[in-house]
């Protein structure tokens, strides 16, 4: 269905006071759409039909909104209406909804919460914003492994409600994870065969200070739909689900691009974010960059003589200058990307190098044959044609050689690679190849010396 | 386990002819972790495991080998051996490993494959390559609405094998997609329950000719473990699962990432990557970005004397090309990852350009005033301040306006937007700034005119 038909849909039904109407369609609907509709809403009606659903799809539709329509309906909710909420709330989600409020409300809410929840909640809060631990739910099956299937399938029953998944089921013994089942060997066996028989205990797992992109990356390469995560005493405190893992990678890439493109990454859609706050993520690294830029000016002013004995020198600036920030940006985003995916590690640098340095020579001598010769029949000059020629040439080695150096060193200073973005390159590259440009020029065109 | 030491013990077992203890090895083994060390290893070694392996782990590795390892072992493997791999295969993975084999190898494992098989192989092959039909598998559990939960159950048993997920099962009547029941709501409902009263009638699905990108988007918002897919006749056709769809959304970021940095986009890891192709992924758009860059330089000589008479005003052009090419990526790079993300469609072109103009506004007017102020105090000359202020105010609005409009236009007359990348934008972006600089530097200062 189109949300806008929904939003009518709704609007309608509000209006007309069909309050059972209401919650028999909020029951059917997907909650990523009623969510969707319910942010194009306004707040009053928002609250009105979170009042009139059911308590746990109102408590779904509360973590699949959007941070500002979330925040919109938690200023009008009353605090028993806001832990109520987050108790119904999957663990791994209120945890996270929780760490975009106020402390005081945290606080608050966290006196209103059972024992239970607030210990969990707490857990989830403690661990590092990029860990494991901040994507994990606490809310997992376990079996022992003397348990035949017949009881596995009960603790299923008993418990599933409250699992975030029920397709994937942990062995333990004293809270030590001994091995995995899943849903589809306990449908496939026999019911008498016990876990011990039935489970993998070849077990792959993640430590819960893991950074959450590498565990994304791990249990999308396995295929799996969950991931354990253990402590560091190998005791089971939790898992990632594939839901919350593929949004992990969006999120992730999502950030790559905007540091890319020299900008702080923003957590909202592109609507969702104001004017002013886009201008705002916009302008540092404008800033920076600009600024930095200006070194490249002073070098060319440093050849003033140079340019103004030959003009026609100047008008091959923007080429050497884009070619050689094209081919930095082509290396840079190569390495970023490998590294985001697992593929290129800080160690591999020289095997790196040595592969850029080689692509370089191809990709360059191409260029500087096509450009020196269609400049040595357009201006009839052989000499500007191989002064171009040699210059696209070292330009684009020395691009490429920053390009892939300069992230894979930045990685291992423990920084993120795509924040040292390939508008950075650009700059370091523009500075290197006019000075190449201009050296050159001066030592072939002794006129111009002085 | 590290991949190395597994190589190692593999290569050991080889060696010392323990072929017995190499099969239980490779059936306890991650086949995501297996492929990964058969890959590091020479192809007769590759060969012997190969043939070791159980059947059904064998088939499993195949898939998950990379294309290079796999192509090697095709060539050693006899037909017979490829159509037992093949047919063991889900039918997803064969088809898109069929994909990449020569026509007469595809003609020949078909004419050998059984007549269930070749069927579903020639449907999936002919499914155009971008779309759902292209990723889907036409293994999925079929049941009836009058079946028992206890009824179901026994279906999955017989038939959990050979389906991709038994984790979401779905309701037909002659081929009629009418609802869908997870494995959690067998497992939860009592044994005499029909299908009937547990399936959500209310079923998400997609059609067999929509594009992947959007089918993985989907699959991701709603967070499904699968996505039913129909013909246009509502027929259930097949299903995409939910590590199909990350593989998707991971591979089209990662062509976005390469296409935006002026490449052409390749399906191997950096390192599978040969040099010669590479370079040959690179050079194309290299040399056009190169070549239509020299029109920026055109626009210079037009301005020769201008700069001849004030030679202080070329060291500026590379901060203004700078910063105008990086507006427009801002701009553009939003775009082009905000409807890979289904955020922003080109109806939106309106509202875009709005908030680009706004936003461009409240940027220029930052970096116009702070680089302004900085020109007029360190040259002590107010009039070259304000022409730059004034070029950066206009630079950035022009970059900005182009790099929303340029995507949206190109992905409206159905193109990729990502192919019109932000280098292109950047050579478009440079040309403009170089054209209105000098055009009001000859306004401000008569003395440059002619």
């Amino acid at each position: 269905m189109e949300i806008e038909e929904l939003v009518q849909q709704l609007q309608q039904l509000l209006e007309a006071k069909e309050y059972r109407k209401l919650r028999e369609l909020t029951e059917d609907m997907q909650p990523a759409d009623l969510a969707e509709a319910m942010e194009e809403m306004d707040v009053q009606q928002r609250l009105l039909l979170f009042r009139l659903m059911k308590k746990d799809v109102a408590a779904e539709i509360f973590a699949w909104l959007g941070q500002e329509a979330r925040g919109e309906l938690i200023e009008k909710f009353s605090d028993t209406e806001l832990t109520a909420a987050l108790e119904e709330m999957a663990l791994d989600d209120a945890a996270d909804i929780l760490e975009e409020m106020p402390a005081s409300v945290v606080k608050r809410v966290l006196a209103k919460s059972s024992k239970k929840t607030r210990d969990s909640l707490n857990r989830l809060l403690n661990y590092p914003a990029d860990s494991a631990g901040s994507i994990m739910t606490p809310e997992y099956i376990r079996l022992r492994k003397d348990m035949t299937v017949t009881q596995a399938l009960d603790v299923i029953r008993r418990e599933g409600e409250n699992s975030e998944t029920v397709y994937t089921l942990y062995v333990t013994e004293r809270n030590k994870l001994l091995g995995v089942v899943s849903a589809r060997d306990l449908l496939l066996a026999g019911p008498d065969q016990t876990m011990e028989e039935l489970m993998d205990d070849n077990v792959i797992s993640v430590q819960v200070t893991d950074d959450k992109e590498e565990v994304a990356n791990e249990l999308n390469r396995y295929g799996f739909i969950a991931m354990p995560v253990v402590d560091s005493e190998g005791m089971l405190v939790g898992i990632v689900t594939v839901d919350d893992a593929t949004d992990v990678l969006i999120e992730e890439a999502t950030e790559d691009f905007e540091r890319m493109a020299a900008m702080q990454p923003s957590e909202d859609s592109y609507f969702a974010t104001s004017v002013f706050k886009h201008a705002r993520n916009r302008i540092p690294w404008l800033l920076v960059l600009m600024l930095s830029a200006t070194f490249t000016g002073m070098i060319l002013t440093h050849y003033e003589a140079a340019f103004a004995a030959m003009p026609l020198l100047v008008s091959f600036i923007p080429m050497l200058m884009d070619t050689g920030g094209n081919c930095g940006n082509q290396s840079s985003t190569l390495m970023i990307r490998g590294m985001a995916l697992g593929e290129i590690e800080p160690k591999d640098i020289l095997r790196v190098v040595w592969k850029e340095f080689r692509v370089a020579l191809l990709v360059g001598v191409v260029l500087a044959v096509v450009n020196g010769v269609r400049i040595w029949i357009m201006y009839g000059d052989f000499m500007i044609g191989v002064l171009i020629a040699v210059t696209l040439l070292a330009a684009v080695v020395i691009a490429k050689l920053i390009g892939c150096m300069l992230p894979l060193g930045v990685q291992k200073v423990g920084l993120d690679p795509a924040l040292i973005a390939s508008p950075f390159i650009t700059t370091l590259v523009d500075a290197c190849v006019i000075t190449v440009y201009f050296t050159i020029a001066v030592q072939m065109f002794s006129a111009l010396q002085g």
